[in-house]
């Protein structure tokens, strides 16, 4: 029976953890909130005390944090996994972060005979909870080979996309499609509402033709009807658009769309929508377009 | 036997032309050009002599026109369609044009009992030929019920958008989702391959998830081979983007994608790429990254 430490049960990891431990795999899961491990705990799963247990006592360690700085702490600090580690162990890290820092994790493991790889997922909670993520992986091939098994628990569309930072690569480019996408349809739906046409028939079109996207499928109706509630924060996509600019940045290439819907997120959080749906885009069009007082 | 007056037999009209004699309508066609009636009268429709004899002998007017100026021209002209045309009578122009000048005409036919509609369409050169285009009609609604046995020859999608000059706002709609989504792609395009990443591979899953677009389905792997033969020239979505960032200012909606999409094709056709597909907003990017020499 494979032994999984998992490390990090909040919103994405919790239900992560618990389909695997659904799938027969022993899960042994950590948080630094200790209540987080309640859930897994339930479901069949163990409560490690810390990262090393998690990571001594285990075949296979995961880990789904915030940040790249929760990665560097976890992974390279002190008491974190690689100090824990011993060789031929596989740890994969599913956080969505930078390719810079997933680069020098996989770095750092190297020289220990820890095989890591870089694997961001997509599809948010309803995704980690129904267990169909998509999840890009970078890394070696024979990794991602090693490791498909837990992925294929987790996620419903599983692909090596290349070397380490790959995965995290093509993650950032996803959520620079994804806000650019919302703000695309946000112009439009503002524009033809100025122009009194019906939104709902302008929609059913726009969505049928080369325009169509799974934006137009799944979000224009509740930008239609103004509703934010999250869904994907603001706030977590103003992280990744930070990825995103820094990442094209470090690799001198110029995204004038990227950076520009990077601009109009932040300033919806500047403006103190962090906690609302990414779709919220809307409401700064409507605002630079003086047709709503906030 | 319903006579349509057809004006304007181009790479669009000539085939929507066709397909309503295909579908048992008697066909009266004109062009500026003569030759391109040829293929119409092959089919088994008529040659009109002029927009007068097109505009007399017909029940139901149809152009299909380069640009507002044309239908200007055509439609208002001393000798055009209006000063043809008789009370009752149906005219629908299929042109992509702007909303003002939609409107312009409705406004003019309106004291000659002339029933306007504007219905722009999409689809391209393969849904005029397999009679599937989109179809995004503005004007009255009993009109666009009389209308609708035309527009359905030619169209799989036919929806009635609101009043006057709604088709083409929805129309412009789709050109800005359209131009934007490109470079959206090609901004990751780029991005991916920068960091080296299977790019094949990473598509694949950016398709399954929420950035999936039909950019991506249909374009994505002519823009990774480099392939920009139209398809749709850079030259004509130019002049869209022209008619989305006029309507857009003449209405006060502040567009910041899809203006920026249109300067960023404005530079593809000032630098000599106006001939090739809209696709090549992948080329502009690179050459922004440094990443080929022109």
């Amino acid at each position: 029976m494979t032994t999984v430490g998992f490390i990090g049960l909040g919103i994405m990891g919790g239900p992560m953890a618990v389909n695997l431990v659904k799938a027969g795999y022993d899960v042994l899961g950590y948080d630094v909130t200790p209540a987080r491990t309640e859930l897994l705990v339930e479901a069949g799963g163990r409560a490690a005390v810390g990262i090393a247990e998690a990571v001594q006592k285990a075949d296979v360690v995961v880990t789904m944090v915030r940040d790249s700085a929760d990665v560097e702490a976890v992974a390279l600090g002190d008491h974190g996994i690689l100090a824990n580690s011993r060789p031929g162990q596989l740890y994969i890290d599913t956080s969505s972060i930078s390719p810079t820092t997933s680069r020098d994790v996989a770095e750092a493991a190297k020289p220990l005979g820890v095989r890591v790889l870089d694997a961001p997922v997509s599809g948010g909670e309803p995704g980690a909870i129904e267990g169909n993520l998509s999840i890009m992986v970078g890394g070696e091939a024979d990794d991602f080979e090693a490791a498909r098994p837990v992925l294929e628990v987790v996620g419903a569309t599983v692909v090596h996309v290349g070397p380490h930072g790959a995965g995290q690569t093509v993650k950032a480019a996803n959520q620079l499609i994804v806000a650019g996408t919302i703000e695309l349809v946000a112009e439009a739906i503002v524009f033809l509402e100025a122009y009194g046409v019906d939104t709902e028939a302008a929609i059913r079109v726009l969505a049928g033709g080369l325009a169509g996207n799974r934006i137009l499928d799944r979000k224009a109706a509740g930008m239609l009807a103004r509703r934010f509630e999250p869904g994907f924060r603001i706030d977590l996509h103003h992280k990744d658009m930070g990825i995103v600019t820094s990442a094209a940045r470090e690799a001198g290439v110029v995204i004038p769309l990227g950076s520009a819907v990077a601009q109009l997120i932040a300033s919806l959080k500047a403006q103190g929508d962090g906690g609302l749906d990414h779709s919220a885009l809307l409401k700064l069009v409507e605002q630079l377009s003086g047709r709503v007082s906030r």
